[in-house]
């Protein structure tokens, strides 16, 4: 006789876990339940439809082909029973029931398992403050949310916006309401730049810069005390002043629905993340977990991390969904790969960033580069950055992330390193990665070929680099030991030398063998050139003539640029 | 005393290892030297060229900040002398010395080095037919070919133009003519499909479909004997007939120049490649030799094989300037990842075919996917094809192949799964890829673990598919044997209820369950649906309730109307 598998939480995880077992074993009796009234949606469109970019809210509930995943969906195409608005109470492992409730009804009664499933996902994150409650004070958790700010945003009923955390749904929030609705929108983080788990300071920064370009005020370090307001919420007061607000949004992170499984006696994280081996078994073999709930194998730091993304969700559901059925399907873990548009640019990553590396133990070494996405003649090609952190032992890379004007072309190279990285790889690895090439797709040397080189020179002791902020900083201070060294063409240097009298100085790299006389032996020599080759070369040639003290800039004018700091 | 390094051949290869070297060994010496006057451009932009893309020649000669790379340049930017219109006539290894003639006196001599590196690159391949010398008759190898074309078409004087080969260069050239100069272009090839070295037919019909609708004529099985003409070519004589030209582009792919290499006693395939070793010496310890003219390790395979691409030029002459100066680099082979566009549609690839991989002796199986390319909510969005060939006893990855409208979505699947296939990867390793994920970018379920789920459903034997060529195959001889049924819903199936009176036929999958008394039972179900996937869940409830012979079209509508073979 074929079994009774229970699955609580119908959005991602959950009708995945089904679906998948339900090919495997097609006799077998799947029920799955949920709170909410509305199922299976993608829950990652909502700020897409707050932006109106998806117009109707029924697309994100449905297939690539316009059906609608419904109770009535699930019934006839995939032959799994749905209990909308029923809640589980509570899970008897000894007798193998859920205790449900009706949530229209009120009634309740215990449901018979002989398998469970945990895919209770995630909630926003709560401040603990006052005023979280005031109406016009919203989260990005569901639906319902989707719609009451769209409605209001659309209605002009809100001028200014508030939006709590610039981590993904914060940015992309932003984003909605400031580009498609024309609202005033301030971003209040409280750590000192956007993303601050996903990418470095560096790239943080280019983000930054064309998030003031299109009119977002971020406010950093800045910490929300209370939400105010007269029956609706109309001011943010914050450890630094008071914001006037028509609509807040908190997006402060999300914290794992571990409750339940805590209170059945599974296994929790400190955290609340339900922990799993890596067949998605809790510490119940007869209970599964997965999904925003749980906490995951770090592939790079070997710990566990909660990685609260659609993807994830489906890829654990099809293991669980195998398992299910007998199978023995195992979920290794994650490198915590992720993409972001912001406005007209993007982001991607995978792994640590420098910063994390270095707080993890590792003795971590970052190599930023930045070049063309494609043949550089070829019509189109947009400047990417990508930050590639290796081990200095090992070679072994610890983390990618970029930033760029082209989401594909940066999804393309971070992807590659991403699977990768769930292999293990080195910095050598990425030099000879390759990607498919011809001009309109990539360069003869692409990008994530030079973040391999510069790494591997990084490595070996020759590339000696500082970053935009660490030039920007000692220019700034017109550090007397430094000896700034513009290495390009005369043309592309001269607005500097006028910007920067007595302190900015010019010799093309392909003069400074003859004029070595003119740069100083006893001072530091920073060379700068357009995104960081040019005075590789320089340092090496200055190296090779007994310069003891030579530093590149990292990225070059490019990156100064695109970081907001070009000292013209 | 720091050694004299000579390098033969100055376009790709020979550069890129010679400022490695000197990045190295500032201190030694580096003689490049080429026949040509021009050295170190963008061969593979020549086509963008003609097209007129790249407006000036110049910009494939140029640095990403537009300096020059000629003589002057690697003097004094390099270090590094070029020694240009000089020919290599013969290598005394022995003496160690290469004999040279100076192509403008015609003076020789003899040039001593300690360490020869060979990068002397490929030529077209000449058909051996007569005419092929005539006027208006070209090769697309250097920059002289690419003006000779552009300005004959660029003066209007061109209306026809044949294109003998569709590989890549082939097929790019004929849309430089067809798009940008109006020409009436035809492509002869004499084997059954485009690009038949490096996609499936499946692959390749929906390159054809595209290109006939932009008017490119396409004649298969069709072998050019003479090009004929008074004083200048103007027409082709094949084995079926004979086809006005103004102009004739040559385009039936290259060979190694391997005879300096052979005369010099060196170890030579019968294809003519130079052979090297990981750390790309020749059989002679003093003698490097990478780029287009050697035979490199084919991870698949493990044959050796000649991958003429300026990426691999660059890799590996990175691999020989560091072993130059000593380092134990290596270049372990590759898995020759590709990419063409051709006009508005994208190829891209690694590995084997299905064919090739079958040829090779593997038992293989093909998964054929489309899917869109991000959330099927998010505007923008388009279908992609992916083509995964495994090996049925290991699982692994063999090759991919796809298809699509954005080149840089493409690109990005294939180059994270040629990364992985560097490695060696299986069908497991696809469906938990961290193709990173936002709706703007990708899916939860990407198309990428599509694919790999596919394939290991394949390879489990739940999914049991035919192309898109054998179910037209089957539908257009009105196969007795076979009841064609369309699970998607009757809007959709309408139009070819109509076309196909009494053949075809129409249960949505979602009332399969309770409709199966109107399927037979005796016949081979053949189900369709958007893109295989009700079409799969389908099989699977016909094989529950018992039907044998199920088979779904993969691909479904999508995969047919891409292929021009839209049954409506």
């Amino acid at each position: 006789m074929s079994e009774h598998v229970v699955i609580i939480g119908a959005v991602a995880l959950g009708p995945k876990a089904a679906c998948r077992y339900k090919r495997l074993r097609p006799d077998a009796r799947v029920t799955l339940i949920d709170r909410d009234a509305i199922v299976s949606y993608g829950g990652c469109g909502i700020p897409y439809y707050i932006s109106g970019d998806v117009s109707d809210l029924r697309e994100l509930r449905t297939t690539s082909f316009k059906l609608v995943r419904d109770e009535k969906f699930f019934q006839e195409c995939k032959d799994i029973e749905v209990l909308t608005r029923t809640e589980a109470l509570s899970i008897d492992r000894q007798g193998k029931t859920v205790r449900l409730r009706d949530l229209e009804s009120g009634a309740e009664r215990d449901l018979a398992y002989d398998k469970l499933v945990l895919a209770t996902g995630a909630r926003p994150r709560r401040l603990g403050i006052p005023g979280e409650d005031l109406p016009g004070v919203h989260a990005v958790a569901n639906l319902r949310d989707a719609r009451d700010i769209r409605d209001r945003v659309s209605a002009g009923k809100a001028g200014k916006a508030v939006v709590v955390g610039s981590g993904f749904i914060g940015l992309e929030v932003a984003e909605a309401l400031a580009d498609m609705w024309g609202l005033e929108v301030a971003v209040v983080e409280i750590m000192d730049h956007v993303l601050p788990r996903n990418v470095s300071p560096a790239l943080a920064r280019m983000a930054q810069a064309h998030l003031a370009e299109k009119g977002v005020e971020l406010r950093f370090g800045e910490k929300v005390l209370a939400l105010e307001g007269e029956g609706r919420v109309e001011r943010v007061v914050t450890d630094k002043g008071v914001l006037e607000a028509d609509l807040v949004v908190l997006a402060a992170g999300v914290v794992p629905n571990g409750e339940l499984a805590r209170a059945a006696g599974l296994e929790v994280s400190p955290r609340g993340g339900v922990l799993v081996g890596e067949t998605l078994r809790t510490s119940d073999p007869d209970i599964f977990a997965g999904g925003d709930c749980v906490e995951i194998h770090h592939l790079v730091t070997g710990k566990t991390f909660n990685l609260p993304l659609g993807s994830m969700a489906n890829r654990q559901g099809r293991v669980i969904g195998s398992n299910l059925a007998g199978a023995k399907a195992v979920f290794p873990g994650a490198v915590g790969s992720f993409a972001v548009k912001v406005f007209d640019r993007f982001l991607c990553g995978a792994g640590l960033t420098p910063e994390q590396a270095r707080q993890e133990g590792f003795d971590a070494l970052a190599a930023l580069v930045i070049q063309f996405d494609r043949a550089h003649f070829f019509p189109g090609k947009e400047l990417m950055t990508l930050e590639v952190t290796v081990d200095r032992a090992t070679h072994k890379v610890l983390g990618i992330q970029g930033f760029g004007p082209s989401g594909d072309a940066l999804a393309g190279r971070v992807g590659a390193v991403a699977a990768l990285m769930q292999k293990g790889c080195t910095a050598e690895d990425l030099s000879i990665l390759e990607y498919p090439y011809s001009p309109p797709f990539s360069s003869a040397m692409d990008i994530v070929n030079t973040a391999g080189t510069v790494a591997e020179n990084l490595l070996a002791g020759m590339n000696r680099g500082i970053s935009s902020e660490e030039f920007t900083r000692r220019l700034r201070a017109q550090d007397p030991s430094c000896f700034f060294l513009d290495c390009r063409e005369p043309d592309n240097a001269a607005p500097y030398l006028a910007a920067h009298p007595g302190q900015w100085h010019n010799i093309p790299q392909g003069q400074l063998r003859e004029r070595l006389d003119e740069i100083p032996r006893d001072r530091t020599v920073v060379l700068v050139c357009n995104t960081g080759i040019r005075s590789y070369e320089g340092q090496i040639t200055l190296e090779q003539a007994g310069f003891r003290d030579v530093l590149n800039v990292h990225g070059g004018m490019a990156g100064l640029k695109q970081s907001g700091l070009d000292p013209k």
